[in-house]
């Protein structure tokens, strides 16, 4: 089955991060040695969801990637557990321990170990214990709750410095229903085929196939479209569960239902990605690279990554100058033929963009403007290569001094 | 014919840059503001070279290397025209300035304009106007001398912190030959089949087919090696002359005076490599990173890329912090397949290193080792796959601040 998503109306963006049988809670644990941190988070469904989740491509993976990836082959879940503060990656009982946070979950929650997802952030290559699983995994379930969702999207985080939560409400089959989640980013961020950790719940009742198939098609677009550091990470998981509470009739195909859910997974997905983006290390400014008028679809996907990946133009934007040179020099080296000569590129904020290239030439273009447009937090490239109907999104950040003092600092 | 460098013994490195036939100049002629800043220079040769050159492979050419590509066709040259302050890339009149630099080149010097190349570096999108070169192509002329080549190097120079030239002294066919060159490099550098700026003279005879091989073979070891920023830029070119002075039989194939050649042409260009990622822009250190073990030398080039590309790797080793998890996430996601988990790495400087990774997992070492060494100015990082036979061996600097603070206030 290919599935093409056709619909783009609006969606109604709640703030309201509940879903129907789905609780969670975040806590401190003393992973972390700030007590003040919260460090372990996890999710709990009343049942058994159709799960469906996307790994890291990264050929280094970490022990809870292996353990979710065997865990998840029924397509079938109903808790997640998760750890910031260590990655559980590159130690000799990765393993185990992740299994053992499997174990204890399952354990206190009287559920089936194979319906346990694990995973975890932090420092890559140091040994995590067992012990502050043993006392924490029961403390969270006692404090799980329908509104402790901003308690989890707390606990995940690491350099990030605000917890990213989105949830969108809508009606299928005459049965309100939502989508929502949770996300952590902030660096080591350059998803492929996955991402950084993304949790998403929902109570629409929908086959575990065609929730695999929406995952892929919408994460192209949304998490696969950031980078914040070209590093794609060792523990890139996302995943969705479906509680199937919301009383619709199973959706099990292609047609207006689907295309819903496709849309609301789409905009909250969107809305974590560009969140991830904005809190990239030392950010201090949300980019969006739009690209039309490509030969197709993948080559405007990928001027726009490496237009939002260069290290050059981003921080120029951070900078507020309007140096398009580097962007047309970005442009240059993305993969896929097209003419670089019939591009036009207008920068700018959300509100408005000023041309400042055409047929790949400068146009004269007030600096003082590009200047005071650049200075906003929000900005926007966007180029049209003339040449026809491919085009593509892509999101990222600022380069700052901030981001190399973060990363110099970030094991000690 | 397909050659393969197999000569590995130390070669005699001078620091007197002459080579018989060529002069060179490097003046201050009025495109960068500062009186004090050389911004042209000029490489004369009084016989007609045979001539071999890349360039970059990005999809945007600044106009000086598609004339110099046409002026190359027929493998000659006799000078080369270069100014700094101004990349003369993507602005309407650059075909024209490119050209009228080679024909006052041309003029000046009583030669084909045929036989000039021509290159530029500095801001993308500023438009060069023909005034500078009409007083300062005389006036480089008037200045050529055969110790010119230290004032042409600074003269290349944008934001290098010094000029960067090597030379080599050797015997083919009883008779004394010399290779020398200079470079500039900083920023915009992952050289992608080409470079930055090189040029390498040198007196030996040797075929112009047989001059491009060798350019090629020795550029994908040295240049190609390196990265600073993962910005491969539209101006990049090598360039290598022979004026065949030295009076040796023409080398015309492979043999011992082909295998002498490749190894000193070799020697010139990893010295100016080295030279380039040690002065990345806000570098304090050049990392090497040798891979060995590899299934195929392909897989190892492309780790070895991936970890000195690393921003993470980058900004951990500028703060001498042995995060050796981020080396390993790089290898991660480097192209070609191979086995992860029989990795050994060892970081240090250039005389000690230190095991920090067995079998893809950490070992015990002392941190406070591990930091002395990386205080070093010169690091390595050996990574063994256990896995075959290929080696490969990149070239970087550590990330710091500064980078940021150069690349935000470039323009202005």
């Amino acid at each position: 089955m290919v599935i093409k998503m056709t619909m783009f109306n609006e969606v109604k963006v709640i703030d309201d991060y509940s879903v129907k049988g789905f609780k969670a809670a975040g806590i401190h644990s003393g992973i972390r040695k700030n007590p003040n941190k919260k460090d372990l988070a996890m999710i709990y469904c009343e049942k058994k969801c159709n799960t469906a989740a996307l790994f890291t491509t990264n050929k280094v993976k970490a022990a809870p990637i292996t353990v979710s990836m065997a865990n998840l082959a029924d397509n079938r879940a109903q808790a997640v557990i998760v750890n910031s503060g260590n990655a559980n990656a590159c130690t000799p009982n990765g393993h185990e321990i992740a299994r053992a946070m499997c174990e204890l979950t399952a354990k206190s929650l009287e559920i089936d170990v194979q319906d346990v997802v694990v995973a975890s952030t932090g420092v890559i290559g140091q040994e995590l214990s067992v012990a502050p699983f043993v006392n924490g995994i029961p403390a969270l379930v006692d404090s799980l709750s329908e509104i402790g969702f901003s308690d989890a999207a707390n606990a995940i985080m690491t350099t990030d410095t605000f917890p990213k939560q989105s949830a969108v409400e809508f009606e299928i089959d005459g049965k309100t229903c939502r989508v929502a989640g949770f996300a952590k980013g902030s660096g080591m961020i350059n998803p492929n085929m996955a991402t950084m950790l993304a949790f998403i719940m929902t109570d629409v009742s929908i086959s575990p196939e065609l929730l695999k198939e929406t995952l892929s098609i919408v994460n192209e677009d949304t998490f696969n479209a950031v980078s914040v550091d070209g590093d794609t990470s060792t523990n890139d998981m996302v995943c969705v569960m479906s509680s199937g509470l919301a009383g619709n009739t199973e959706i099990i195909g292609d047609g207006d239902d689907c295309q819903i859910f496709l849309r609301t997974l789409y905009t909250v997905m969107l809305n974590l990605a560009r969140e991830i983006a904005r809190d990239g290390e030392g950010a201090t400014k949300l980019v969006g690279c739009i690209v039309s008028g490509a030969p197709n679809d993948s080559s405007a996907k990928s001027i726009a990554k490496s237009v939002v990946s260069s290290s050059l133009v981003k921080a120029a934007l951070g900078a507020a100058d309007a140096n398009w040179g580097r962007i047309l020099c970005a442009m240059g080296y993305a993969e896929g033929e097209f003419d670089v000569n019939q591009a036009e590129v207008a920068i700018g904020s959300v509100e408005k963009s000023i041309t400042v290239c055409k047929n790949g030439t400068g146009v004269p273009f007030s600096e003082e403007e590009a200047y005071a447009l650049l200075s906003e937090s929000e900005i926007r490239i966007y180029i049209d290569l003339h040449s026809g109907e491919g085009h593509a999104t892509a999101w990222g950040c600022d380069l700052t001094a901030e981001y190399v003092r973060i990363n110099a600092d970030y094991r000690s």
